[in-house]
This record gives C-alpha cells, structure tokens and sequence, in this order.
C-alpha cells in the first residue's frame, strides 16, 4: 500500500500557504485582565488540555514558543500567544501573579524545567502541573517542588499492555489486578529512584532492586500464578 | 537553582563508556523458538509493555533499531534484537508466523507505518496493538486494517485536564462526567475524521463541526452549568 504524504504532512500544508507571505512576527503582547489558567505549551497535549477547559467554561491563556503551531490553531479559533513561556516579561504579561493554576505541557525537556524554575522562582505560589518526558525530566521537576508530574507516555503504555494481556488470554480481573500491582509497584520505584537520584550508582543498584522486587512480588502472586497456567496455546 | 545535567544525560552516561572500545555490530540473528509476543520498538513504551509482560510470565521478543537503546536495556537483562522490524528477514526470524500478538511501539512515524506495512502484506493474521504519534499516524495505521491503536499522549493529557478541573474547585462527579463527555465526544471526532481524511477540505469542515458541537452539547449540559456558577474565585 502506498503511503499519503497528504497525511503526514497536512498540517505543514495547511500551514504553509499561509505562512508564504508573512514574516515572523514580534513576540505577542497579551492585554487584558489575566485568565486562571496558563497552559505553557500548545502542542499535542496543551491542545486537549485546552479543550477540556473551553467546553468546561474555564477561561485560560494558551503560551507557545512555536510559531507555526501557533498560527495553525489560531485559525481554529483558539486564543493563544507567541512566546517562550520561560521569559518574566511574558509571564507577567499574562498575570501569571493571579492566575489559579500553571498548566506546564512543554515538550522540550529543557524549556520545560527552564520555566518551572522561573515560575517557582517568582510565582511561588502559583500550583503546576506537569508532564514529563522521561524520568530524569521529572526528577528535575520535583526537584523544583512541583508535586503533579505526569510522564507523557506512561498512561498509555498501560493501556496497550492490558489489551495485550486480554487479547493473550488473561482474564479482566487477573489483568486488572497485574496493571494495579505494576503501576503501585513503579510509584514506589519512581520514588526510590529520586531519592537516590543524584547518586548514579545507587539509582542503578535501586533500578535493578526493584525490578527483582516486583518480580518476585508476581511469581508469588497466586493469583497471576493461575493466570499464567491458563495461557492459550493457540492464537488470539 | 541549577541544572543537572547528570540527570539530563545520565542514560548518554551509563551508555557510551560501554560504547567506546565497541564497533557498532551487524543486525542480530534471533536463535531459537518463537515467542508468543513481539514487540517492535524498546523506547519508553515499549519497555513499560515488556515489563508488565515479563512480571506477568509472557515471553517476548523485542526489536529495537537504535543500537544504544538495544545495548543499555540489555545491560539490566532485557531480551532485545538490534534490527529494523520492517525487514522481513527480521520479522521471519522473530518467527512472526507463530507470534500470537505483535506490539507496534515505535516512536518514528514513517517507521511505524512501513513495519506496520510489512506486517500487515506477510502476516496477515498477526494482531496489532500500535502506538499513534497522533491523528495523522492514527489515520494511517487504520488505512493499513489496525483496529486497536493508542494516542501516545491523549491518555496523559485527559489526566492533567482532570486534575486541573478538580484544582479548580470543580467537584469530582462534575469532572468525570465532563471527561467522559469529553472522551467520547473525542472519539467520535476521530471516526467522523477517518471517514473524511483523505479529503482536505471535508477534514477541516468536520473539525470545525464536531467541535461546535462538543461546545453546545457541554453549554446545554445542566450538571457543567452548575459546575461553573460554583468556581471558586480564590486561588487553589
């Protein structure tokens, strides 16, 4: 089957002919009283975001250093602005001192923990919640004193792992109870990894610890025990 | 307060005194019986599915292109083959033929699509569970017959905007039932997309139109209204 470059390129496409005639712009200037909420970052995650707030009648300003992606929402009438979420000036601009909550859904690691250090820094208490791309973004964000850190793509290896599990012939209350062990297990284990974080020995010799943990966690298990047992041999 | 940078290339750490004194091999041979599992792709997601299999009892076999992703997991015991999974040698050698369900978990779209092409023309009655990068890839591996196909960050982002409404002071029967009005709104959205995507124009129509629905169906819906004359005004 032929691949459609129509697809994977359609926003590029919809983007460009608008774009042909314009030059960057100047970063926004933000007028106005400020909303509750600042979502920093209008990529895939911002967006969805942003949607649950709007039909929930929850007024936000949107931050997005990407002027592309800007412009392209903008057409759909979203109400976001141009800039680098980590700078003072634009934070200020968007009444970050009386906003209720900071949405912080950057994709760049390192713009990421750059701005929660200059909203911690200046809006101490303005609450954050984050994603995370990986664990060490996410040690550094509680590093920051942020305490909602959400790895991006944590949630949704889960729910690939328990389709797989039912598709291979595991029960719903046997897989259930694997996912709900599993993800109580690496809780604790992303919590035993930041203690030991700045120490690169101990992280590992936790990483492996654990892991034997819940290992052994299952293979006691009698209930994942009988599961296994009950594996069919042939295909789902 | 400083970065880190230990934290931010530690795995880069862990990784290149082992990669030093080391020339970067040919594709590996896969030895052996079959496994029942195979997943393609060992980054983030790959390897939170491979875990939960592997406390689980279920054997799989991983393949992974990236060379160093390959060398570190296999450093804490990972069984992971170093190869492109769109190569057919590979995917025979992986004894796909016997497998009972194949993992697509590869980041790179263009990848991702031609693996999925490859898979689908030689084993046609292999099960895919895939991973979608977004509605472009979603849209693509649908084209290929794949029914069961995950956004990487929407589950993520659904658990942000959850917290952020309750945050907010929203209450939490109000919250799920906007994120269940949501979510199923959503995926009727993706459909509606589908029939369309091959169509520009009917693309765009289609989103502006679904998303004015979603509005009215939340401006009409009794149970937000009362939600949102309930905000608090202070700070959470």
């Amino acid at each position: 089957m032929m691949l459609a470059p129509l697809l994977f390129y359609i926003q590029d496409r919809l983007v460009d002919p608008w774009l042909e005639n314009k030059e960057e712009p100047e970063f926004d200037t933000i007028d106005g009283p400020g909303n509750p909420v600042i979502i920093a970052g209008f990529g895939r995650m911002g967006q969805i975001v942003s949607r649950l707030l709007r039909v929930s009648g929850i007024p936000f300003t949107a931050l997005e250093v990407n002027y592309q992606q800007v412009d392209f929402v903008r057409r759909f009438g979203a109400k976001v602005y141009y800039g680098d979420a980590s700078r003072l000036e634009l934070l200020e601009a968007a009444r970050a001192g009386e906003a209720k909550l900071f949405v912080l859904a950057i994709d760049d690691v390192e713009a990421s923990v750059r701005t929660a250090e200059v909203v911690r820094r200046h809006f101490p208490n303005l609450p954050i919640i984050a994603r995370a791309r990986n664990r060490t973004h996410y040690f550094h964000l509680r590093d920051l004193g942020i305490q909602n850190i959400f790895r991006e793509t944590f949630p949704t290896s889960i729910e690939i792992a328990r389709l797989a599990l039912l598709r291979l012939g595991m029960s719903p209350a046997v897989t259930e109870r694997a996912v709900g062990l599993f993800k109580s297990h690496d809780e604790q284990q992303l919590e035993a990894q930041y203690a030991v974080h700045h120490d690169e020995k101990a992280l590992i010799q936790t990483t492996q610890q654990t892991a034997a943990q819940l290992q052994e966690l299952f293979e006691t298990d009698e209930i994942i025990q009988g599961a296994q047992a009950n594996l069919p041999t042939e295909k789902v």
